[in-house]
């Protein structure tokens, strides 16, 4: 009896004290955000869900957040990351495969031809990821993914991928977790691609990681099971995928939704359809001299009927030139 | 810079107070467990890889454990209890289906004659799982599945299904995130009948839960989105599907893995064949008193194959009958 009361009142210090000390340490939310009604709408939001005698007040297991990755969360210009890899890919497989020379979209691909290739389409474009992202197994890609991640760099800024990543929006997932939310990446991207990194750049663990995928089949290996990744598609977590995805997962409906493109209007129209207080955000690339400057008629990254929605539904429109101080870590 | 040092010996101070307040808590973990071979198996792979000065140390984002459903943590004798459901479905949805009286595997179903049943084979089964599973949006079945548990009772035990959980099972899972694991279910039976009662039951939440899928399709209903439910198969998550399952769900190979049957072969060789220590266990129904004996010849849950196997290699095989001191917690 003693030893339980002791325990109870050991447990209740200890919970005063870790309150105290993440306020101490989490003197400043957001720091790359400046004041404004984009930052006050966040900070607005999570005191409403999070204080536990609001009426708006949510439990911390329905704390759920998602995030689209292309443009949300990195940049997605001049083009898909995944795609830079691809391209990529293909140069350093072409030795093995002489008849790329003569065959689109391989062709177009080693010629430098990107016009060619955008004239080969989506089924160009599945042709590429198929050839360069199946017929290995899940952790020989893995490999290949962190090796090109690490050598690779953005053609503009001259760094690594990896650092092409919204300082803001790294900021906001991080108090985001610290306010007891569950960070979901939900992207059109391959899901295994963005697990190569999302721990380690963003803090979300592959779990927590939803994206477009493969087929891939377990089998023996000299004795040793393997899933080999197949040239299949099982599933395409784009536009009125994520809503299935999100379920498919998560199972639970996010509280939170931030993405930029017409590609996530039905993830933010799902959340936004939920009970209570909700949160729907999108990042509106504004920003031409610090990172690039597109929405209706950009040829991908479009944000069009999503903005419409947006505008007229008061969700949160983040203008990157006004609303963030910094984009990326790396500016002066 | 003295805030910092606050809020940082702060930290320091709370951590220590959590640590003793749990080990005062956790006096005795596994209550339901007799002493024995696998009771210690069990606590000493966990001292093992949890202990910061073992070689054989994982770190808490690691810990992944994967636990069977059907058998494994709750009872799948006389049958099935989502196929009980879908029966019990059959009966409430006749009168709009007049059709039925004379359509096999209806007309078995309403005739109550389980042979007839059984000689409709997997296609029959899939038809029943079609006609009850689909044509409703996931927010009603989650409700059509609360309500129904709500109100069935085991036929034997005359109890809900979700008293009839193994007790020494659900002490497993809870010693296991006390220690930093993330439990998840990994079954052949269907995600969202599952997740109407993992979080209750189990302590397992939507998102920490594997299955057998249906595929949803996003739709606008009066200008509300809704996911319904369609009668296709998406995923079956059962033999080698299960560990197809975990990496596209979880990413990661699980450090422990608890199956019952040949359907759980293939994720416990997937989780034997990672790196280090690991842990894969079985559980063996011995006990026709306390609960149902069955194995190599049963018509299902069968175990013979891994049953081999776990002999063959030393994974923990439970024996029900002498390592379990309570089976269910309403046992006297």
């Amino acid at each position: 009896m003693h030893g339980m009361r002791l325990a109870a009142r050991f447990t209740l210090a200890a919970s005063l004290l870790v309150a105290i000390a993440v306020r101490a340490g989490a003197a400043e939310p957001l720091a790359s955000w400046n004041a404004g009604a984009s930052k006050q709408a966040i900070l607005k939001f999570v005191d409403e869900v999070t204080r536990e005698d609001a009426p708006t007040f949510v439990p911390v297991p329905e704390r759920i957040a998602v995030f689209d990755n292309d443009g949300t969360l990195w940049a997605e210009h001049p083009m898909y990351v995944q795609l830079a890899f691809a391209l990529d890919r293909v140069k350093a497989l072409a030795p093995a495969h002489p008849e790329w020379k003569t065959k689109p979209p391989f062709s177009a691909v080693l010629a430098g031809d990107l016009k060619a290739l955008a004239a080969s389409g989506e089924k160009g474009i599945l042709e590429l990821i198929m050839a360069t992202h199946a017929g290995m197994s899940t952790e020989e890609f893995a490999k290949i993914v962190t090796a090109w991640l690490d050598s690779a760099r953005h053609p503009r800024f001259r760094r690594p991928y990896t650092e092409i990543v919204y300082q803001p929006m790294l900021e906001l997932l991080r108090y985001l977790r610290q306010n007891g939310f569950k960070t979901y990446i939900v992207s059109g991207g391959g899901i295994d691609f963005m697990r190569a990194f999302s721990e380690k750049v963003y803090g979300v663990p592959p779990e927590q990681v939803i994206g477009s995928s493969i087929a891939t089949q377990y089998e023996m290996r000299d004795g040793k099971p393997v899933l080999l990744r197949l040239p299949k598609v099982d599933f395409i977590d784009d536009k009125a995928g994520k809503p299935v995805g999100i379920e498919k997962f998560i199972g639970r409906r996010p509280l939170l939704a931030f993405g930029n493109s017409d590609g996530d209007q039905q993830m933010l129209e799902w959340a936004a359809a939920g009970r209570g207080l909700r949160f729907m955000g999108l990042v509106h690339h504004t920003d031409g001299a610090r990172e690039y400057a597109y929405d209706r008629k950009a040829d991908f990254g479009r944000l069009d009927k999503a903005l419409d929605e947006a505008i007229a539904k008061n969700w949160l429109v983040v203008d990157m030139q006004k609303d963030w101080k910094k984009i990326f870590a790396f500016e002066p």
